[in-house]
Protein backbone atom coordinates (compact mmCIF):
# COMPACT_ATOMS: atom_id res chain seq x y z
CA UNK A 1 0.00 0.00 0.00
CA UNK A 2 1.72 3.37 -0.80
CA UNK A 3 0.33 6.30 1.27
CA UNK A 4 1.31 9.85 0.51
CA UNK A 5 1.27 12.42 2.33
CA UNK A 6 1.12 16.21 1.68
CA UNK A 7 2.65 18.47 4.39
CA UNK A 8 2.26 22.16 4.42
CA UNK A 9 2.83 25.39 6.81
CA UNK A 10 -0.30 26.39 7.84
CA UNK A 11 -1.50 29.82 6.47
CA UNK A 12 0.20 32.91 8.26
CA UNK A 13 2.85 31.06 9.20
CA UNK A 14 6.36 32.91 7.78
CA UNK A 15 7.78 30.69 4.67
CA UNK A 16 11.37 32.11 4.17
CA UNK A 17 12.19 29.27 1.40
CA UNK A 18 9.36 29.99 -0.11
CA UNK A 19 10.11 33.49 -0.55
CA UNK A 20 13.98 33.25 -1.33
CA UNK A 21 12.52 30.92 -4.54
CA UNK A 22 9.52 33.60 -5.74
CA UNK A 23 12.41 36.39 -5.33
CA UNK A 24 14.62 34.62 -7.37
CA UNK A 25 11.85 33.81 -10.00
CA UNK A 26 11.68 37.55 -10.36
CA UNK A 27 15.02 38.06 -10.91
CA UNK A 28 15.02 35.45 -13.67
CA UNK A 29 12.60 37.62 -15.51
CA UNK A 30 9.10 35.64 -14.46
CA UNK A 31 6.95 37.63 -14.23
CA UNK A 32 3.20 37.02 -12.60
CA UNK A 33 4.74 34.59 -9.80
CA UNK A 34 2.66 36.35 -6.48
CA UNK A 35 3.27 33.76 -4.08
CA UNK A 36 5.13 30.43 -3.38
CA UNK A 37 5.21 28.35 -0.81
CA UNK A 38 7.30 25.30 -0.23
CA UNK A 39 6.09 21.91 1.57
CA UNK A 40 7.29 18.39 1.92
CA UNK A 41 5.68 15.62 0.25
CA UNK A 42 6.06 11.98 1.49
CA UNK A 43 5.92 8.81 -0.24
CA UNK A 44 5.49 5.87 2.42
CA UNK A 45 5.33 1.96 1.15
CA UNK A 46 3.44 0.01 3.86
CA UNK A 47 2.20 -3.60 4.04
CA UNK A 48 -1.10 -5.11 5.06
CA UNK A 49 -4.23 -5.18 4.08
CA UNK A 50 -6.58 -2.69 5.93
CA UNK A 51 -6.78 0.67 4.36
CA UNK A 52 -8.45 2.39 7.07
CA UNK A 53 -6.01 0.79 9.80
CA UNK A 54 -3.23 1.90 8.13
CA UNK A 55 -4.54 5.39 7.65
CA UNK A 56 -4.91 5.90 11.54
CA UNK A 57 -1.29 4.88 11.79
CA UNK A 58 -0.40 7.42 9.90
CA UNK A 59 -2.11 10.26 10.95
CA UNK A 60 -0.41 9.27 14.16
CA UNK A 61 2.63 9.37 12.55
CA UNK A 62 2.03 13.09 11.50
CA UNK A 63 0.92 13.76 14.59
CA UNK A 64 4.54 12.80 16.24
CA UNK A 65 6.79 12.96 13.53
CA UNK A 66 6.37 13.68 10.18
CA UNK A 67 4.41 17.22 10.71
CA UNK A 68 5.09 19.39 13.00
CA UNK A 69 1.24 20.54 14.00
CA UNK A 70 1.96 23.95 15.77
CA UNK A 71 2.96 25.48 12.56
CA UNK A 72 2.39 22.72 9.96
CA UNK A 73 -0.83 20.95 8.67
CA UNK A 74 -0.95 17.62 6.51
CA UNK A 75 -2.86 15.69 4.26
CA UNK A 76 -2.96 12.00 4.08
CA UNK A 77 -3.82 10.31 0.14
CA UNK A 78 -4.10 6.19 -0.14
CA UNK A 79 -3.39 4.22 -3.34
CA UNK A 80 -3.14 0.98 -3.56
CA UNK B 1 -4.04 30.23 -10.73
CA UNK B 2 -2.70 27.77 -8.38
CA UNK B 3 0.15 25.42 -9.77
CA UNK B 4 0.87 22.32 -7.47
CA UNK B 5 4.32 21.00 -8.35
CA UNK B 6 5.46 17.75 -6.86
CA UNK B 7 9.00 17.20 -6.73
CA UNK B 8 10.36 13.52 -6.36
CA UNK B 9 13.88 11.90 -6.21
CA UNK B 10 14.20 9.91 -9.25
CA UNK B 11 14.48 6.01 -8.77
CA UNK B 12 17.70 4.58 -7.50
CA UNK B 13 18.82 7.96 -5.93
CA UNK B 14 19.46 7.74 -2.33
CA UNK B 15 16.97 9.05 -0.05
CA UNK B 16 19.15 9.71 3.24
CA UNK B 17 16.19 11.75 5.05
CA UNK B 18 13.66 9.30 4.33
CA UNK B 19 15.73 6.24 5.17
CA UNK B 20 16.46 8.32 8.46
CA UNK B 21 12.05 8.81 9.00
CA UNK B 22 11.89 4.84 8.43
CA UNK B 23 14.59 3.90 10.94
CA UNK B 24 12.66 6.41 13.29
CA UNK B 25 9.61 5.00 12.72
CA UNK B 26 10.80 1.78 13.58
CA UNK B 27 12.27 2.93 16.44
CA UNK B 28 8.60 4.53 17.99
CA UNK B 29 7.32 0.85 16.89
CA UNK B 30 5.57 1.25 13.81
CA UNK B 31 5.56 -2.20 12.13
CA UNK B 32 4.58 -2.48 8.26
CA UNK B 33 6.62 0.51 7.27
CA UNK B 34 9.44 -0.60 4.28
CA UNK B 35 10.09 2.40 2.73
CA UNK B 36 10.18 6.04 2.77
CA UNK B 37 10.99 8.57 0.56
CA UNK B 38 10.49 12.64 0.63
CA UNK B 39 10.12 15.19 -1.65
CA UNK B 40 9.05 18.71 -2.11
CA UNK B 41 5.54 20.13 -2.57
CA UNK B 42 5.30 23.36 -4.00
CA UNK B 43 2.55 25.42 -4.29
CA UNK B 44 2.95 28.75 -6.80
CA UNK B 45 0.39 31.36 -7.56
CA UNK B 46 0.57 32.98 -11.08
CA UNK B 47 -1.74 35.65 -12.52
CA UNK B 48 -2.86 35.57 -15.99
CA UNK B 49 -5.64 33.35 -17.64
CA UNK B 50 -3.95 31.38 -19.87
CA UNK B 51 -3.62 27.78 -18.12
CA UNK B 52 -1.08 26.17 -21.00
CA UNK B 53 0.96 29.27 -21.02
CA UNK B 54 1.16 29.39 -17.34
CA UNK B 55 1.82 25.46 -17.43
CA UNK B 56 4.76 25.90 -20.14
CA UNK B 57 6.51 28.39 -18.05
CA UNK B 58 6.08 26.98 -14.83
CA UNK B 59 7.68 24.00 -16.72
CA UNK B 60 10.81 26.14 -17.12
CA UNK B 61 10.92 27.37 -13.60
CA UNK B 62 11.01 23.74 -12.34
CA UNK B 63 13.99 22.86 -15.52
CA UNK B 64 15.87 25.77 -14.12
CA UNK B 65 15.55 26.05 -10.47
CA UNK B 66 12.83 24.42 -8.80
CA UNK B 67 13.61 21.07 -9.57
CA UNK B 68 17.63 19.76 -9.92
CA UNK B 69 16.63 17.51 -12.86
CA UNK B 70 19.69 15.22 -12.63
CA UNK B 71 18.71 13.60 -9.60
CA UNK B 72 14.94 14.39 -9.20
CA UNK B 73 11.47 14.66 -11.27
CA UNK B 74 8.43 16.70 -10.86
CA UNK B 75 4.73 16.80 -12.07
CA UNK B 76 2.83 19.86 -12.38
CA UNK B 77 -0.90 20.11 -11.49
CA UNK B 78 -2.82 23.28 -12.68
CA UNK B 79 -6.19 24.19 -10.58
CA UNK B 80 -7.86 27.67 -10.46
Amino acid sequence: MLAKVYVTLKKGVHDPQGEAVNRTLGTMGYKGVSDVRIGKYIEVKMSGDNQAEAEAKLDEMCEKLLANTVIESYRIEMSE
